[in-house]
């Protein structure tokens, strides 16, 4: 049963993330395979409920990694994921720069270099 | 000059945050009069900016107090923020229930405690 | 299916929290039932996972919520949790003292008062 | 001889701190005392050092708590401090605006609101 | 008017942050030049208050920089900053030092290595 | 007399973190050789002290090192040395899967990220 819980987790880490999702799941993969699946369950848990939509639930993470600031590997997995559910390169460099207000300009200069650095590897910029 | 600088962030912050926002104003008054300036000029510049709407605006604000876990005085201010500006009560609650992923369940457990208090306040809950 | 989670997560919640566990358990059914629910399946997954004791798996998590300072009421929580589990008195404050080394003073005096109060509370002080 | 560095500890924390540091100190006596002599002797050790001078120091810890966000009591404490050592309340005040600048609103706010606390038991506002 | 406030602030930035702060504000260009110009602004706003002098300001941000642990490349333009001011290497690792005691070791340790690359750059070491 | 705290601090860091402490402590040589004798001092006392077991001193601080995020160098010094004193790897990757609870997953995957590369540095994976 719980195999359903992991197979719809893997499916929307997928769709959602994309490829650098996959990245990080398969790294984990040799060393802790179980919290690579604990991982994916809750991601699939969370992100199927309806209550918000995916942009929203992008605008929510990408403004709290970048306020947290000691999680720059997981902000660009999900500027990629931001930008694969539909938010404007314009809207992310809005959420990075309203950061500055609320968690200092160096937070939001640090998640502003990786937004720059994943609008490059998209051609974006 | 500055003046219509202050003016107009007077204006947003009070138009966005409502009272909540007017009394923080309020106790700086006789502390710290430019620091509340400065904070009411920096809040017109950033929330005048047409590229992200105020529902979205208050989506990562309040995701990225519930994340920091040090300000829960100003999480309450945009709780009723966001409440002010079109949020759902369960799109916040569901936009905090997410950051329990991203900053651990204690930053998510004590954010969801201040909307049970906001949410009573104003008779929500 | 999925009840068994929650069962099992319930019943693992209450086995280690006790009393403390259950006052915040109680205090989500209003306002979030579904996260609540979420916290309880994610506890009862981590905690019934063999590869660690309960005594070194509250040692663990006295020390990470002391050292990240936003988190002294699921400190108090865990202060409970880990006498329950069997931790000495002076092993919590032994292991409150050394995050002071990693984490500044400032935090470990406030998870040493924290367990002040939690050990006044149960007549151990 | 660890005597010695106690004892000049001690007299360093009451010399700089006064009585709010003295109140910390005594809380710890029943609960955790070789960690209360740890602080002492540490805090004698560094507050001793020639290469900065206490107003300096405070600029700098009051600064550094303000920017953590929490540590709001050992702030108070650094506030007192710092007002002991010869700080003038408009450049606490500066600091502290400052710190928006590198910790985001929340934090200077609350650190603004607790130098008002302590300006108004001092009589200084 | 506004280009008032930008000109001077960003002479302000280049007095004291030097080179270091140019690369910053040269890097922002092409992603978020309203970005760009909001930190500069407000950076010249704060830094030509009278109330501290510009060695008080340096001692405050590398402290706070120090102690929050994510902000090691801004952190090293407020090392370029402080030395560009008349910080003195040793008052530098003093700062940095005390850190220790009030965020703990790691984040110190972080900042002295960073310190460390700052002043071999500049031949200090 | 302070010989003997230092001499007694360098002995139990060596013992404990090995190679990886002493590499740390070299190279604070030169820009700031107080502070690695403070360090060392500090950590003789504390890791000298009988309340805790070796084991249950490094589960606590790869827990709380993961947790805070920002110190993923010293939790790397510290997963040696969880090795050194005998912690089971799996026990290791328990802690850090377990801080997804408590610190989010991004403080967690990067924890994880770090003891895997220590793990393949030693040949455990």
């Amino acid at each position: 049963m719980n195999n359903d819980r992991f197979q719809k987790g893997l499916e929307t880490l997928n769709a959602i993330d994309g490829e650098a999702g996959q990245r990080v799941f398969d790294n984990l993969g040799d060393i802790a395979p179980d919290f690579a699946r604990f991982l994916a369950e809750c991601f699939g848990d969370i992100y199927s409920r309806p209550a918000l939509s995916l942009k929203a639930r992008e605008t929510a993470v990408i403004a709290a990694l970048a306020a947290l600031g000691h999680a720059i590997p997981q902000l660009k997995v999900h500027l990629h994921a931001g930008l694969n559910v539909g938010l404007a390169p314009d809207e992310i460099t809005e959420i990075i720069m309203m950061m500055s207000m609320y968690a200092g300009f160096p937070a939001a200069l640090n998640a502003m270099f990786a937004a720059r650095e994943v609008f490059m590897e998209r051609g974006l910029l």
